[in-house]
């Protein structure tokens, strides 16, 4: 559900990487939707890091979170400042060690950052789809993702790995198609959403939908929606965070003036914070996404579709090796969902690890550098890639 | 924060109010305010319980929370079915019992009910204030106060009590008038909001500043902005409640639907409670009032008023009794901030009496029929009334 924007001036020890895309266009290639309905054609922006060894046995599947991308570790071009999403987890040595494996992030379907999106043109008009675009789950990003891995001809992967909505792809992957997934890493992520992750997102998505310029998602030849986009991303960096991480960043320290001004400008520092947040998002996000993603979010019920209700039942179609992480602050996935997840798997006999890890920065703690965190994913590949 | 709608059926208790106005309109009479700019005239909107006795000894002044107004308990009129926001507290033989105490509620300076706010006529333009009304603070609710208990003629209140920004105004009295209080009862709140709690305001007055309806403030003879108001309602209800409260009052309960719409219908009972939350809000509150109180609750900050910066040294000045409730499941002003106020009147040799009381549903609790809560405030009143 969040990104994070990386050390501005590190350089990325990873190198270059670049963007690629690969699209099924005509049926039977078109997506079947779990709605029903179909898309396509669909094109999937991903990028690699690492090399793939011959017996193609080293792949690994990186998933990003709500307004994450295909750029999850390096640079563009040698001149870039600002690396992937995830370039302090992905690269030589490091917690997904690309000197060992094959690692590929691939852009989610409904997004807008070279996935096909509402924010794509619709062949059926010539414009963008805008709401137009079929309502998508994380089932459908998931089968784009099989796509992809059959047209690299990956027949396995050693592991899927991805935090929040990026994790919920996981548990999907792992249920889905255990004869692909070797092991899993679920990170800060739920089986489902609480009533209150729910809440949080309608929100959001109200506030966009409030705003005239949405024009009921067909905005594209027009102004964006971005007043609304903007208090969306504000509402989600509150879920980011936890209180304590709130109190130790801002406190109550004021912006540049000694007091406070009596008026309806940002006096206090978090107030500042958070109206940039906004303001750079939407520079980079579409509204609409915004909305298609978080509502496969809180779609997303695996005992539901897997199990008749039952987390239980649902894993029982498992086979992986899982490694399940919570965060003590992060509210928005509390500790208490990873752990029915946990009981769900080893329930049915999976071998599952689980740790809840100390951190203060709430649900963001999986994007930020950790070196706890680095040394499980670490050692828990290096365990699974020995024994196979 | 919050408000109570009450049991929709229920024949209140206290029987029929009336509310009543007093106004300090001349020199120098009119307010200067803590930002230093004055205004006047001040009407304020005040509704009692109960009698007066002659020794005019029984008096308790009810202060109400962001949305509140002065119609605390009772019905306007026999045929009411909805009697006042805190009807479960105050009344014969309740927590704060109308047979013994003389209970007096007015609405806050800022507010839109009855009390002169941003929707009052400015005497200047003979047009609403809108942004033209001065911001104001906890301090300035207070002195207000103070004004209608001169014009009732009342020099002692036994108690002062209020939950969420109305213990703010508690704690505000006790320490700004402890010739005045003999007793306080702060009920979920605190003496600062944290980084969160004003981050969550930050995001609702951006939710209404967002709305071009809103148009800077001025829009009385326009347009509302309700949609952004509702966006701003919907946040803070989500505040109002706890992840527990909304796993068992919602979960994931669909609407009347058997599954999922695939479309951006409230597919969700949670989902349709905040939007309807969001829509009853908008008919009954001024955008501008959420403004203004919103501020005035992130500016409050008792230990840098009064304090230097220190809690402790803030209540050195208070002499009042208090009684402290907090909530387990509020997780706006959460338990450890009562026990640092707690702390503070202790340092002090205050007579201070501490409670969190179990609960699952969250900052709302104080607004909740909870015996164990009545019979803490009846006990503490009881004793400080023998005592005076």
């Amino acid at each position: 559900m969040s990104e994070y924007s990386g050390p501005d001036e590190n350089e990325a020890s990873v190198g270059q990487v670049q963007k690629q895309f690969f699209t099924f266009a005509e049926p039977p290639h078109e997506m079947v939707l779990e709605s029903g309905l179909t898309l396509g054609p669909v094109t999937i922006a991903y990028e690699t890091c690492g090399t793939l060894n011959q017996g193609k046995n080293n792949a690994i599947l990186v998933l990003h979170a709500l307004s994450g991308d295909s750029h999850m570790a390096g640079v563009y071009r040698e001149a870039d400042s600002k690396p992937g999403w995830w370039d302090i987890m992905v690269g030589p040595g490091k917690g997904i060690d690309t000197d060992k494996y094959f690692v590929i992030c691939s852009n989610i379907l409904g997004s807008c950052m070279g996935t096909t999106g509402p924010s794509s043109i619709n062949p059926g008009t010539g414009k963008p789809y805008g709401f137009d675009f079929p309502v998508i789950t994380i089932g459908d990003m998931v089968l784009a993702q099989r796509k992809l891995l059959d047209h690299l001809g990956i027949k396995k992967v050693l592991s899927v790995i991805g935090g929040s909505i990026g994790g919920m792809q996981v548990l999907e992957w792992s249920i889905r198609y255990p004869e692909i997934v070797l092991s899993a890493i679920p990170l800060a992520t739920t089986t489902r959403h609480s009533a209150l992750a729910i809440a949080f997102n309608e929100v959001a998505r109200q506030a966009i939908m409030s705003d005239p310029n949405w024009n009921s998602g067909y905005y594209y030849s027009g102004e964006k929606p971005g007043l609304g986009l903007a208090v969306a991303r504000m509402i989600g960096h509150i879920t980011y965070l936890s209180d304590e991480s709130m109190r130790l960043k801002f406190g109550r320290r004021l912006q540049d003036k000694r007091d406070f001004s009596f008026n309806f400008e940002a006096d206090f520092q978090v107030e500042s914070y958070l109206r940039h947040q906004g303001t750079k998002f939407v520079e980079r996000f579409d509204a609409n996404s915004f909305l298609y993603i978080t509502k496969a979010a809180d779609y997303f019920d695996l005992g539901k579709k897997y199990g008749s209700g039952s987390v239980v039942k649902a894993f029982d179609r498992a086979s992986t090796k899982f490694l399940v992480i919570s965060f003590t602050s992060d509210w928005l996935y509390p500790t208490y969902q990873s752990k029915a997840m946990v009981q769900g798997m080893k329930k049915n006999g999976l071998n599952v690890s689980f740790c809840e890890i100390e951190a203060e920065c709430g649900h963001d703690a999986f994007l930020l550098p950790n070196e706890r965190l680095s040394n499980l994913i670490n050692g828990f590949l290096e365990g699974v890639s020995n024994e196979n």
